[in-house]
């Protein structure tokens, strides 16, 4: 082994003896101060030097992503052979746009994505045989991530209304205003979508979820009767919602889109194998198979790095599914896939997926989402069980992601009233987060949800996520204790430094921190 | 070592010590009856199983781009500590979406851009020193590549222009028609933007070049007088063009920008490097520290793996930097770079930026791409030399990539009449590259640009690229000789068959493949 493998090898090995996540409890701005060289260097560096600097920098200060201390998002620990096929695909370095700079793994692209493809719409094996490698259709693309998948899915169904704003433009065109439909818990991708596609944030109609967190589907009809002159372009459906892990009632929704003649996409970046489980999960995917599109991330639960999104497109002939480009001329006898693609040139992802999908297989695929689905139930017993201490938002949890809340001492006396004092008790989460955080030792996320007890207004919350698979009861039950031991901390702290963050007769309350304010609404952003 | 890591040594190694370009001569849809399984194994397969599988099914069969015979692309041959950094990169597996998921390495990344900023705008130290690591400015982000860069450029100039549309849609807002204007060569994902963005690949104004291939600004200009009830978004230039390599003037399209009051964009996807070389490059760079955003790519000629985009931008308060999106609240005193990206979770692409700025240095990076330059000009010699058999269309090449055409026996004599024969001179191009790029042992890429002195006609080229630091002479004269081997032999198929590719008197040629006539308005794509 050379200098440069031998070095990485240690720095790899020292990362895997830490404990806990996070190796430093530096905040940001310290850690800044040595990253403040904007020259380039003239000189050359050895690159062993550059690695022994890389790990006093860098890894002894980094988060570590796989350890199980980590449960707070979707970001996880990879099959130990990934590091090594990352060496690999390194070495490669293909290029997936043409098949000239990937000739090969352009097929084995194809047949991954087909994969994918058949779990979701189970064609037949004529169906397959024709279109896995078939020059003039597709039955998906790989992008960067969920973000352009989503996006791909929502510039497909712009495409099918309005197919001359691909030329024209969107102002050209006399279109009515397009409307997109989809849960208040949607991905901020779906957002991001309608103002990149020039067709508004303001057309996304976020319509509000059922106590168990899907989508209101009555309520989504009977804001439909109250639309004037409009054009529903789309229906978006969450499969595996990013903050709740839920799946909305896809089935429903697939109804709904056919009777509005509308493109239904379902973002199923976290969920998809669920559909492996023949009991729980694929009852509550039923639908999907009705879907448009469907946006899957391989750097999910699929355990690739990240930077492995994928969109399946049920019928492999959409004509909209072409990304077109009058200069690149679209040749119906090509394998290039970067026809079909909203990236250009882009690297070989397709591989770790496919070594995935044939080494883990479905076995292990199932017992993963399995396990993280059994974690969550576990942990809801066991916030159920100190019920005057934690409050479960999910309740039962749906797939393999725990809301819940911590209820300061001050607050437990209040039962029933305790929807008064959501300010105080947002920033309480948002405290004890950061401290927990901080302190390194075990983590998880916050986000903000509508909860339904609360007349569907946001309220910030505690995340659990169970995706590595190297969580057990055990981690649980220490970041419970590390998170009862901020807490405590935090009331002490509070309460002798006079800030009064307990309820007032009012309902009114004053905040730790006023900065802090704008976090209510945040999203875990995976 | 553990046998997977042994077995990608093997599987790495055995990749290099290949001749030629490509290991195998099948035909794609030969190699695909290999890649139809669509089903997802149940049995899970062992780790060094799917390896030899790999090996024996992709890896003896797949391109080999670091081969110094692969002169056609972009994409090209890594330091030789890549593929270690790569192994290291996916044992970390860090999100840079939210420092949560990359807590140091977020600083790093901040660090790489400040180092390609500063290189592209110069500002002085206090300006690098307040806006490095700062909290509420960007001096520019990681985007999956040049695509996603140009994109966020041109969704950048709309925010600028039509700060309304992002909420309330293009076809609400009542603006006037909104036009780019660029170079005939502008890379086809400006066009895909237009068609994104809403605003119509027809409102992307593509103005014919000089005959150095660089934009005719007083062309433009006569098209600007001519255009009525328009506003001009953004004028895109090129700097290191995907086709031609050459630069647009920058200071002419600079001054015009700023007296239409546009966004000014300059691609420097394949270019940026030319800033380095403070004699001939960084004059041809001229004018682009002006624009509003440039695009650099990673993974071109800063050899870092693929997937490395970046987008800079002059002002680090540009109040249209921010992808906006409602429910995911921006807060000022963050250092997460999600808020500033079009993608969400995305890989650590940083290191090996930051990584090679340091260890290949300004040094390492000029003597690239001047090897590059210098071997540009050499063929282009040996072209000269050559000239009954070569027709030069980069003449001379601008950096370092050439276009030149392959000229048949039997249209030498013809001389200046060349050009009513082109059709049948381009499928000849077509048929040579193919030939030359199945055989396996060199390959050149095809392109077509307008050529002035063809009345700015498209003609097809054959396209040599030299970003390959092993590259040499040798190889140059190697891949000619194959060149004018695969030209005879197709001139005795085409005569043999009495396939007349000939020009006949009336400038009308019958073509050996009417199939093929498609690809005359390809591109390169990289």
């Amino acid at each position: 082994m050379d200098a440069v493998a031998e070095t990485v090898q240690q720095l790899i090995e020292g990362m895997r003896q830490r404990s806990g996540f996070l190796c430093s409890e530096d905040s940001l701005e310290e850690l800044s101060t040595a990253f403040m060289n904007s020259s380039l260097s003239a000189e050359a560096m050895e690159p062993t030097e550059y690695l022994k600097w890389l790990r006093c920098n860098v890894l002894e200060r980094e988060v570590i992503i796989e350890s199980p201390m980590m449960m707070g998002h979707m970001t996880t620990k990879l099959p130990s052979y990934m590091p090594d096929l990352g060496k690999l695909v390194t070495a490669m370095n293909l290029n997936l746009v043409k098949t000239e700079t990937a000739k090969v793994t352009s097929l084995l692209e194809r047949e991954a994505i087909a994969v994918l493809h058949k779990e979701i719409f189970h064609q037949d094996d004529a169906f397959y045989a024709r279109h896995v490698q078939c020059r003039s259709s597709s039955l998906g693309v790989m992008t960067s991530g969920g973000t352009a998948a989503n996006i791909q899915a929502l510039w497909m169904a712009r495409q099918r209304l309005c197919p001359d704003a691909e030329a024209r433009g969107l102002t050209l065109t006399g279109a009515r205003r397009a409307v997109v439909l989809t849960s208040a818990l949607a991905h901020y991708s779906v957002e991001k979508a309608m103002c990149l596609l020039g067709l508004g944030s303001e057309n996304l109609i976020k319509v509000q979820t059922l106590s168990d967190f899907s989508v209101d589907v009555k309520a989504m009809k009977r804001v439909l009767q109250r639309l004037e002159n409009v054009q529903v372009m789309a229906i978006v459906g969450l499969a595996g919602a990013t903050e709740t892990g839920h799946v909305d009632d896809l089935e429903a929704l697939a109804d709904l889109a056919a009777s509005l003649g509308a493109h239904f996409h379902v973002d199923a970046a976290w969920g998809f194998p669920l559909l492996l489980d023949k009991d729980h999960g694929r009852g509550l995917m039923k639908g999907a198979e009705r879907a448009d599109t469907v946006a899957v991330d391989g750097h999910k639960l699929l355990y690739t790095p990240m930077g492995c999104g994928t969109l399946l497109m049920r019928n492999p002939l959409d004509p909209s599914r072409v990304c077109k480009s009058a200069r690149y001329i679209i040749r119906e006898d090509s394998f290039d896939q970067g026809r079909f693609t909203l990236e250009g040139s882009r690297p070989a992802m397709a591989i770790y997926l496919h070594m995935n999908l044939r080494c883990l297989g479905r076995q292990g695929l199932l017992s993963r989402i399995a396990a993280g689905c059994a974690l969550a139930q576990r942990l809801a017993e066991m916030l159920r069980r100190d019920e005057s201490s934690f409050e479960l938002i999910t309740d039962p949890p749906q797939s393999n992601i725990v809301l819940y809340r911590y209820i300061p001492r001050s607050f437990r006396h209040l039962g029933s009233v305790l929807e008064e004092h959501g300010k105080a008790l947002d920033h309480f989460q948002v405290a004890l987060q950061s401290a927990q955080a901080a302190a390194g030792r075990s983590f998880v996320s916050r986000t903000a949800v509508p909860v339904r007890r609360y007349g569907g207004n946001f309220v910030v919350c505690l995340r659990a996520v169970f995706g590595n698979p190297s969580i057990n009861e055990e981690h649980l039950e220490q970041m419970l204790q590390d998170q009862e031991r901020h807490a405590s901390e935090l009331e002490k702290f509070l309460f002798s430094t006079a800030i009064d963050i307990a309820p007032s007769p009012g309902g009114t309350t004053r905040v730790p921190d006023a900065g802090e304010a704008g976090e209510a609404g945040e999203e875990s952003s995976d």
